[in-house]
């Protein structure tokens, strides 16, 4: 088989750790795999680095950035590299530009354009072990570029995709997806395997597990995914096309406790109203997400919609350009919410679903203040005090035996 | 004018010393030239990068180490230029493979072959400050290697030389070259010009101000070299072709207190025993500076060379490979012993040099164990003891108006 095998800044944070990720790469290559290791800039690096950077000058070119943090990554390949040679086995470090990863110009936040896969398959071809910087690849200027958050995971997929990869291991600090978070929710349960849309609601959705970029990826180079620990040598969770012969009703309880809540009172309503205005957040790259609006009435409406809390001020003064905001009543921003969502690929086919997930909310008395609904996901906006009450109210009355 | 100009580890060790050398960037680039800046890994990058490869492997591979210490050069790199973009100039920095700075194979230790100069003559025909990060290029196979001890003067020299550039200043912590080592020797004076040469005898004996490698290239490309103090502003000492409209009699005097006088006695006086033992040595590296040989007696003759103090153990594991030595009466090592030497181009057409140094010496009591003596040098091996003394009494002789 050939695994590409994905460790992050913790798993490799000290020398300690990084022998340990060569024993659970050795373990793969002994068993006479074909290995790939895409590694993360060890710890605190990556911080430590922007801090210096904020030291010389507090707004540091993109470009620049780029060029220091990718040191990052360097440094660990070639650390990983070394303590695999020094348990007797053959392994070679390489970067981005070394296997040809080439991305747009967006640095910082760059997207893969092609991987050169000569340099990779004639490594392998000589049973070396390949590590990987990951995160990182060249413009077509050969200018050095990150790929953004998660930048490593895609890293993985995208090598994983081109070499045709039989599995894709995404290794972190948790073994697994669970069907909610196990450090909030009693009784969370680790899941054997889950589909790739199953699992990008679930990313969205706040579970943290795998950036979403790099499992839309999976989906659509159909590249088999497994999340699992480092530290434990135990098996993790599957993600991948089709999962299972049954399908679950539902996969898992996740929440976002990032959320914040947007509402636009007596806005003036008149044709092409939401449109200006999401457009104006559409181009400022803020992701909506919920939108309830209200029935017309006197010549206006309202509008809520949430949007990461993260993008709050950014949200706000893109608002201002819109001349309509001025004629509003009142425009609200609430962050003491928590979206809390269910996901599955089975709800689609039993309508009892959102009406479960309700009644147990319901009976925590936990008012809903807005509800979204997919054919796989349903989303409801609640009082962030709630949050924890809820996931776990909602997750027992799924999962409870 | 095109300048190039290198600043070492310690010139740009903290944020502050990084903004520091932005500034002196920014008054060339002000001054209306073009400027290439040539950095080296901050403060104690380097070190604590070997440390951290220890850790993992104690006998790490040279490929690995180069592309874990390389990682260094470009932080500093990208620092700079982030510093002086705060300044409102424009500057990119770049990688040694970014600018096709290939090299022979010879990790940790590689030559220079080629530098290809579309990608530098493209950044400063945008009036671009381009930084460099020194000591690294890359090999046929692009692999990152690393060019050795000097490395970025050398980085810094050579792009000079490919760039045909007006002048290459090397910063550093002392302000130029010295008629003598100015912590050592009361009334030491500052040399406001030196040819290559002098400057290259200077370098091997220890004057440690530039290194060898760097000299001898400026030599062959005739780059005008300026070696100046990266604290203070003020000129520092031009190393060129020729230097001065009179030569100055000496230029320097110098001493090296890493040495290692070996003493071979009774070893069999039979043709190709000289060569054999020497071969010996050349083959494991080990640089041979003065040979002594006495007349053959009695069928049998002693040998005393010097050589460098750090090679002394590889030194005598060669030698224990010549059979002819297990022959000899003794081998003997010594080192406390220091080769104080004065240079100057002047020095073959005033053939007192030699007889003013030696009175200097003896006027002070210390014996003379070696001489050796070149068109532009005469060197002699004294006691380690009287190392000071000798430097001073030296200088004085040929310094004092």
């Amino acid at each position: 088989m050939l695994i590409v095998q994905k460790f992050g800044g913790s798993s490799v944070a000290n020398a300690e750790r990084v022998k340990n990720v060569a024993g659970r790469v050795a373990d793969a290559y002994r068993a006479g795999h074909d290995v790939v290791v895409v590694v993360s800039a060890q710890g605190d690096t990556t911080d430590e680095l922007i801090e210096k950077a904020a030291e010389v000058n507090p707004r540091a070119s993109k470009r620049e950035l780029d060029m220091l943090l990718t040191a990052g990554e360097q440094m660990s390949a070639a650390l990983l590299a070394m303590a695999l040679k020094a348990m007797g086995l053959p392994s070679v470090s390489l970067l981005g530009w070394q296997i040809g990863l080439k991305t747009d110009s967006n640095h910082g936040n760059a997207r893969i354009k092609s991987i050169d896969t000569e340099r990779l398959t004639f490594e392998l071809s000589k049973r070396n072990i390949v590590i990987l910087a990951g995160f990182q690849g060249v413009n077509k200027f050969e200018d050095i570029t990150t790929l953004g958050r998660g930048g490593s995971d895609t890293t993985a997929v995208a090598v994983a995709a081109v070499l045709r990869a039989d599995l894709c291991q995404i290794f972190t600090d948790v073994d697994g997806v669970y069907t909610a978070d196990p450090r909030i929710v009693k009784g969370a349960k680790k899941l054997e395997e889950i589909t790739y849309d199953e699992m990008l609601e679930l990313a969205t959705l706040g579970a943290q597990v795998l950036h979403n970029r790099s499992v839309e990826m999976a989906k659509k180079y159909n590249v088999d995914l497994e999340v699992c620990s480092s530290l434990e040598r135990k098996p993790g969770t599957k993600v991948r096309e089709v999962a299972g012969m049954e399908k679950m009703l539902i996969r898992g309880v996740a929440r976002d406790n990032n959320v914040a809540r947007v509402t636009i009172i007596g806005i003036p309503d008149v044709p092409g109203m939401a449109y200006k205005l999401f457009a104006v957040l559409s181009a400022a790259k803020i992701n909506v997400d919920i939108i309830l609006q209200s029935i017309g009435r006197d010549g206006s409406k309202d509008i809520v919609f949430t949007i990461s809390a993260d993008q709050k001020e950014e949200a706000m003064a893109a608002l201002k350009r819109v001349e309509m905001i001025e004629k509003a009543k009142d425009v609200l921003v609430d962050t003491d919410v928590t979206k809390l969502s269910i996901v599955g690929a089975g709800m689609e086919s039993h309508p009892g679903v959102a009406s479960k997930m309700f009644e147990a909310l319901f009976d925590q008395n936990i008012n809903i203040q807005m509800i979204a609904t997919s054919e796989i996901k349903i989303s409801v906006l609640i009082d962030k005090k709630d949050s924890d009450r809820a996931v776990q109210a909602v997750h027992d009355i799924f999962f409870t035996d």
